[in-house]
């Protein structure tokens, strides 16, 4: 299990602050959305409704890396291209994307409901289903 | 239930994305998790380890009270003091908080547990002990 190493950036020893240190913004959840729901490559991301401006896609997807929560690996050689799949870390953030949108449908007016599967599932379900998605590609 | 009338600025009709347009930063969560723990002043949140500079909470505990999430009231004439309690719509954000505290002490090394209560409460449970303590102060 990849566990970050305590660091100066962790503004203290609360979990749910150390949780926000590195999902706290307006994007990661919204990207981590995508990739849960199929979304794999850069451009499909992109393509998303919320329109994410392209510097902080990049900037997110990195970070994102480097931390564990997703996986970079090539789909395709010429030209090269990649694919981002979630790991184990990254899946198991399911639940707070979970009652994060239980939480916006009820105090949140003229939202679209989620599809079947997204309240249903659990981590494993997602990884599950990263890996066949995985698969299929290369 | 006090809902958000739909807005421009909400970046999409994702429950997900919703949520996170109101509570999508590295210091809601923190704020409100002090709340629910019964720190209900100014002084009282910014005293807390994660030292949280005063701009931000002054701002972020205008607009939640703008969004319903706390609600601001008098408990002293003079001075004039003010405190912060959770609204249904606040405590209903306990299982966000939850979740992202338990992957927080899953994934990141060297934080603290917890207390006993928190991974255990319900809303209804936090949503009582804003009230006991806003009779305690009045």
């Amino acid at each position: 299990m990849k566990r970050d190493k305590p660091s100066a950036a962790h503004r203290s020893r609360c979990p749910l602050t150390a949780a926000l240190d590195l999902i706290g913004d307006k994007w990661t959840l919204v990207i981590l959305r995508d990739v849960m729901e199929g979304k794999h490559r850069y451009g499909e991301i992109q393509a998303s409704p919320e329109n994410i401006p392209t510097n902080i896609l990049s900037n997110r997807l990195r970070r994102l890396v480097e931390e564990g929560i997703i996986e970079k690996h090539a789909y395709q050689e010429r030209p090269l291209r990649h694919a981002y799949t979630l790991t184990q870390k990254g899946a198991d953030l399911l639940p707070v994307l979970q009652q994060a949108a239980r939480w916006g449908q009820k105090y949140v007016s003229n939202c679209d409901t989620p599809p079947d599967w997204f309240f249903r599932a659990k981590p494993k379900d997602v990884l599950g289903r990263q890996q066949t998605d995985r698969r299929r590609r290369s």
